[in-house]
C-alpha cells in the first residue's frame, strides 16, 4: 500500500509506502528538514503544517506557539494516507550559501596560489596511446602491451593495472582501435591505471575536493589539467539528525549497533548529492572524477571512511588512524570513477585532523620562516603555532556557542542570521546586519563575538558577563535571569523577542576563554609570548564574518596589531583542492602532519589555570590587553560594520 | 509452491520450488551429474532413473538404450510433484582420486624439495606484537602504533593496512589488550597487514595452491609457517557444462552475455567447495587461509579472475594479461581470509600459462645447466625446452583424445577406465588394466596410447594406421568402418562392446603427431636434435599411468635412452605450492615468464610439415627412432603394466 504526499511550496509529489515517517518522504525529494533529537519528537525543529489528509500522528512535543497554529512534527506523522503538506522556511535545513569570491573591503583573505607555488603537478594524468595493433610475432598481451606503453610515455614503472579495469581490458582496446586515452594515477608510488577511453572522449578530467565539516560538507569541482575551480557546492551535513557535534555522533555510534555504517551513509550521501550537482551543471559525467581529496576533522575522516571513532572521545583519546592508506572511489562509496584515486588529507590526533593539517599549508606554515599562528574556530577551537622548523598544535572545546548551539538564539550563518551588531549607549537600541539581509530570526557565531563585545562596551555587563543595571526598556527579567532584547518581535523574522540572557553571556565567555587559553597554552609550551607572532590566520567561515576589533575586545583573540591578522576562508577546501593538482604540496601536508607536536590539553594543569584567567572580559591579567584597556570606553571603531556584504 | 526429491543410492533429500530441473536440484545436494551440452538434452550423459512420481519432463534426447529401461535426461526434467530419483553410477561426476605419494616402482617421480632448494620464505608471516598500551603522552593512533610495532620487528616499511582492517583495528587491539599476532605479507612490496587476532587464538596458519585444469581443479593446503602438506582434493570443474575444453567455454563466453561471469563463479565454485573440505578436515576457519597461489592454463587464470578471454582463440590469439596484479582473496571470490594475498602464476602467452610456468620451475629449468625439455599433456600439448640460459616453448592442439574426448570409447581416468593393454599377438585378445581395478568402461589418455602401440606392434594396424585383414573374429566391420573389440560386453562394466575403430586410430595418430611436432618445432628453433636434450620431464596425471616405451614406440616422444625421461606428478600445483612457501621461488618463476621465448607454431609452413611427417606409426622418417626400429615386432617390454596401481 502506497501513498502520495505533495510538499509546498516546492510542489514536489512522492509515493512511499503506507507507515513510512514525513520525515523520511521529505528527505527523499531532496528537502531536508531540521532536527537534533533524532526523530525522538522532542526538539520541535521539524514541524511543518498539514494541508490536506488525516495521518496517524505519533506523540511528540512540538512547540506550543506551533501546534496552536496546527503545525505537527514531520518525524513524528507516519503516512497513511495522501497528504498535502506545507513546509515553513524555519523547518528548512538552508543550504549554504557558499561564497567562492573574496570579500571585498574585508580584512585581506588570503589566496595565495599555492598550486603555483608548489608546482602543479595533478593526482591523475591523461595519456594518448597509439598502440601498436598486435600481430602472431607481436603477441605481448593487452596488458603488457598498455603497461609498456605508458611506462615509455611516463617514465614510471612497474604500471599497475585493477583487475576491474583488466575485465574490460580487451574489449576497450580493440573497440578504440588500440588508440586510447589513459587515465593514470601515481599517487601511491606506482603508475596506477584508473581508466581508458577512446580519445577525446571526454573533453574534461575532474577532481574533487571534499572538506567535510561537522556542521556542513562543501565540494569543488576542479579541472584536473588546467587546475581551473569549476564549481563549489555546500550543504548540511546529513549526520545531522544524529547529533549536533562530533560527540553526540560519536555517542550514537557506541550505543547503536550499525551507527557507524549510518553515519557513513549519511556524510557520504551528503558529499554525492554536491557531486551529482556539481556534475550536472558541468555537464560531466561520474566516472570524469578521476581523483578526490578529503579533509576533515578526525572523527569526520573516521565516519567518512566507517572507521569506527568512539575511542577518540575516551582518555588517551587515541584515533584509529591518522595516516590513510591509497584508496580508491569505490573504496568509500563516492559516485565518482570507482578506481579514482582518493586521498584522505592526513590527520595529527583526535581533535586535530585533516582540516586542520590542509588550513595549516594553506596559511603556509609548510615554509614561512616568521612564527604564525593559524586558528580554525568552530565547536573546537583547533590552533597551529610554529613555522617551517618548529610547529606545535592543540584543540579546545570551546562548546556549540560560535555554531549557534547552547544560546537563547544562536543559529547558524545563514539568511536571517544576525551577523554584525552595534547597540547604541545611551539608549541601549540595537542596529543590526544579517546574514542576506533577510529579519532577523538568531544571531550567528561572529553576531555573539560583537554582541559580547558591545554589551560590554555599552557597560550593559560588567567584566565577569553579569548585567548592570542601567535604565533601559530592553533589560529585562526573563525565566532564566537577566536577559537584554536585541531586536523586539516587531522587527525580527520570527514571532518572539530576539534576546540575549546572563546565561548565554556566560556561556560565551566560556567559549571565548577556551579559545585565548588554548593560545596562550601553545605560546607557553614554546616559550614565546603574543608580540612574537608575525601572522595570525583564522580559518573558516567563523572567520570570514568576524568582526576582528571584536573579537580582541572580549579577550577572545591576542591583542597584537591587527595588520598581523588575517583570514583563510575555507582553507580545508583549499587544502584539499591543493592536494588534487600539486604532488608536492601532497607530500608538504604529509610532512606537515609528522612535524606537528600535538599538545594535550587536558594534561597537567597549565591549560584549566590559562581557562580560569581567561573568563573575564577581556581576561583577569589586563596587561594581555593593552589596546583594550587604552580603549576604554570610547566605542573604538568596527572595522567590519559597513562593508559586511 | 516446493516439492521434495530424494536422491538413491545418496538417500538425500532436498525441497526445491516447482520447475526446477532435477539437474539442479541434484547439483544443490552436491550431487554432480555429467553433462557436455549444458542442459540442452542432446549429450545423454545425465540420465537418471525415476523410481516414483510423473514430473514434467521437457523434449530431449536421451540414448535409446537407457530410455528403453525408463532413463531420462535429469536436465529436462522439471519438478512438478514429489520425487524418487536414482542416480547411477555412470551419470555421476566422479570425484577425482587425487594421488599424492609417489608411485613406487614407476618411473622416477621427481620430488625436488623447491622450497628447501629456494629457501623458506612464506607469502605470509606471523608476528606476535605487544604494544605499549597509550596514553596522554603516548598518543600515537591504532594504526601508527601497529604499523611502528610491525616495520620494528620485520624490517619492512612502510606498512600498508587495509581500509576494512582499520574498521575493526579499534576493537580488535582493545580487546586483545594491546597484544596481537599480526598476519602479514609483503608479497606486493611494502608489507601488508592481512589479519590481527588476540595471540594464539590460530594454531595454524594455512595458504591453499590450486591448481585450475581444465577438466579438474586440484587444491592443496599448506601449513605456511612449517611448510607441511595438510590435505589434498581435487574434483571436475564446474565449468564442465559449458564446454570440454577451453575452446568451447571461450565460445561460451564470447556468444552468452553474461558467459564470463557463469564460467568464473563456477570454478571459483569449485575451488571452494575443496576448500571446504580441506578447512573441514583440517578443522580450520577460512580466515586462517591467509595466502592462495593459483596456477592453470591461460584461459583458467583468465575465467578465474572473469576477464574476458575471447581473444585467445581469435587470430593472432592475444591474452588480456599475462603478468596479475596483487589481488586479495576477496577480489576473486574464494571462501577464505578476504585480504589473503592471491598469487595468480604468471603465464607466457595465449596458450602458454601459469601452469606450464610453475611446471617448468618444478622441471628445474630455473636453474639447470643440461638441456632440458618439459611437456604437460592435455587437450593441449605444452611444452618448454632450454636450460637457465635459454628457454623457448610451444603448444599445439593435440586434440581432446589423451581426455577421452572424440574417441568412440574414451573416457577421462576415473575407475572403470582402460588404462594399461596388452594384445596377444596370436589371439588377438586383450589384457586390460583399469583405474581402480573396476570392470571396464572405457578408455582414457595412458591406454589409448598404449592401445595404439600394441594395436601396430601384433600387426592390427598399418603405419598409417589402417586395419589390417588379420584372421579374428575380434575385428569387425562397425558403423563407420572396421573396428577391433578390446572387451567383450560380457566383461564390461558397460552395457556393449568397448572397441577402438579406424577413425579413432586416425585421430589418435594425429594427436601423437601434434605433440612430436611440437617437440620437433622447438628442437629446430634452436638447432638441436633429440640427442641434445639430457633431460624430458613429462608433467600431469596423463603422465603418471603412462607407458613411456608405448609413447616412444607409437613416435608420440623422441627415442632417447628411457633413463633420460621422468614424471613430475601435478607440478602445476607443487608450483602454486611453491610459489606459497618460497619467495625466491615466486620471483624465479617471473623470471621464467619472462625469458620464455614462445614459439607461435601457426606462423610459417614448419610446424605443419613437421604435423604431415609425424602422421606414421612412428614417423615418416625412421633414422629418428632407431631403437623402435631395431626393436621390430619383438614385443618390448612394457615398463609399466606390472606395477601399476
Amino acid at each position: 500500500m502506497t501513498y502520495r504526499v505533495r510538499f509546498l511550496p516546492d510542489d514536489l509529489t512522492i509515493e512511499v509506502p503506507a507507515g513510512t515517517s514525513l520525515m523520511e518522504a521529505a528527505r527523499r525529494l531532496g528537502i531536508e528538514l531540521k532536527s537534533s533529537c533524532g526523530g525522538q519528537g522532542t526538539c520541535g525543529r521539524c514541524a511543518v503544517f498539514l494541508r490536506r489528509g488525516e495521518p496517524e500522528i505519533l506523540q511528540g512535543n512540538p512547540p506550543r506557539r506551533l501546534s496552536e497554529q496546527g503545525g505537527v512534527l514531520a518525524c513524528r506523522v507516519r503516512v497513511t494516507c495522501d497528504l498535502l503538506v506545507e513546509v515553513p522556511e524555519w523547518a528548512r535545513v538552508v543550504e549554504h550559501q557558499v561564497v567562492v569570491d573574496a570579500h571585498p573591503g574585508r580584512l585581506l583573505e588570503r589566496d595565495i596560489d599555492w598550486v603555483e607555488r608548489f608546482g602543479r603537478d595533478p593526482v591523475c594524468r591523461r595519456q594518448e596511446l597509439r598502440l601498436p595493433a598486435p600481430t602472431l610475432t607481436d603477441n605481448a598481451s593487452d596488458a603488457t602491451r598498455l603497461s609498456r606503453a605508458l611506462a615509455q610515455q611516463v617514465g614510471k614503472e612497474p604500471v599497475h593495472i585493477p583487475i576491474d579495469v583488466l575485465r574490460g581490458l580487451p574489449e576497450r582496446l580493440r573497440s578504440a582501435q588500440w588508440c586510447v586515452d589513459v587515465t593514470w594515477s601515481a599517487a601511491d608510488g606506482p603508475a596506477r591505471v584508473v581508466d581508458l577511453r577512446p580519445p577525446g572522449e571526454w573533453r574534461t578530467l575532474y577532481g574533487v575536493a571534499v572538506d567535510l565539516g561537522t556542521t556542513s560538507v562543501v565540494v569543488q569541482l576542479v579541472d584536473l589539467e588546467s587546475g581551473a575551480l569549476v564549481g563549489e557546492r555546500g550543504t548540511y551535513n546529513r549526520q545531522f539528525k544524529y547529533g549536533d557535534d562530533v560527540i553526540s555522533r560519536i555517542i550514537h555510534c557506541a550505543e547503536h549497533p550499525g551507527g557507524v555504517e549510518e553515519l557513513r551513509t549519511a556524510v557520504v550521501e551528503t558529499a554525492n548529492h554536491l557531486i551529482r550537482q556539481l556534475l550536472r551543471e558541468a555537464s560531466a559525467a561520474p566516472e570524469q572524477v578521476v581523483a578526490a581529496a578529503v579533509a576533515g576533522n578526525t572523527t569526520m575522516e573516521h565516519l567518512f571512511l566507517g572507521i569506527d571513532p568512539r575511542y577518540i572521545r575516551l582518555e588517551p583519546y587515541i584515533p584509529a588512524v591518522t595516516r590513510f592508506p591509497y584508496l580508491e572511489g569505490r573504496d568509500v562509496g563516492l559516485e565518482i570513477n570507482p578506481h579514482a584515486a582518493v586521498i584522505i588529507i592526513p590527520a595529527v590526533a583526535s581533535y586535530v585532523g585533516g582540516d586542520v593539517v590542509a588550513g595549516a599549508l594553506i596559511a603556509g606554515l609548510a615554509e614561512c620562516e616568521e612564527v604564525t599562528l593559524f586558528i580554525d574556530v568552530g565547536t573546537n577551537g583547533e590552533m597551529v603555532l610554529g613555522n617551517r622548523d618548529w610547529l606545535v598544535a592543540c584543540a579546545c572545546s570551546a562548546g556549540p556557542c560560535f555554531e549557534g548551539g547552547g544560546i537563547t538564539h544562536g543559529m547558524r550563518a545563514v539568511p536571517g542570521a544576525i551577523q554584525s551588531i552595534r547597540i547604541d549607549p545611551e539608549t541601549f537600541v540595537s542596529q543590526v546586519v544579517t546574514v542576506g539581509g533577510a529579519p532577523p530570526r538568531g544571531i550567528c557565531g561572529s553576531g555573539l563575538v560583537e554582541c559580547l563585545s558591545e554589551l560590554h562596551r555599552v557597560g550593559l555587563i560588567n567584566r565577569a558577563g553579569e548585567f548592570q543595571d542601567v535604565p533601559s526598556a530592553m533589560l529585562r527579567s526573563g525565566e532564566a535571569g537577566p536577559e537584554f532584547v536585541l531586536v523586539p518581535r516587531e522587527a525580527a523574522g520570527v514571532d518572539e523577542d530576539i534576546v540575549i540572557t546572563e546565561a548565554d553571556v556566560k556561556n560565551l565567555i566560556r567559549a571565548k576563554g577556551a579559545i585565548f587559553a588554548g593560545i596562550r597554552s601553545l605560546l607557553k609550551a614554546v616559550d614565546l609570548s603574543p608580540s612574537d607572532i608575525s601572522r595570525i590566520w583564522i580559518a573558516g567561515g567563523f572567520g570570514t564574518y568576524l568582526n576582528l576589533q571584536g573579537a580582541v575586545r572580549i579577550g577572545m583573540l591576542p591583542d597584537v596589531d591587527r595588520s598581523r591578522y588575517g583570514f583563510l576562508g575555507n582553507s580545508s577546501v583549499k587544502g584539499a583542492r591543493t592536494a588534487l593538482l600539486s604532488r608536492r604540496a601532497r607530500e608538504a601536508m604529509w610532512q606537515l602532519a609528522e612535524r606537528m607536536t600535538y599538545l594535550e590539553l587536558s594534561v597537567g594543569p597549565g591549560f584549566m589555570e590559562e581557562f580560569v584567567s581567561a573568563l573575564f572580559i577581556p581576561h583577569t591579567n589586563l596587561d594581555l590587553f593593552p589596546s583594550v584597556t587604552a580603549d576604554g570606553n570610547r566605542g573604538g571603531e568596527s572595522n567590519c560594520l559597513g562593508t559586511c556584504p
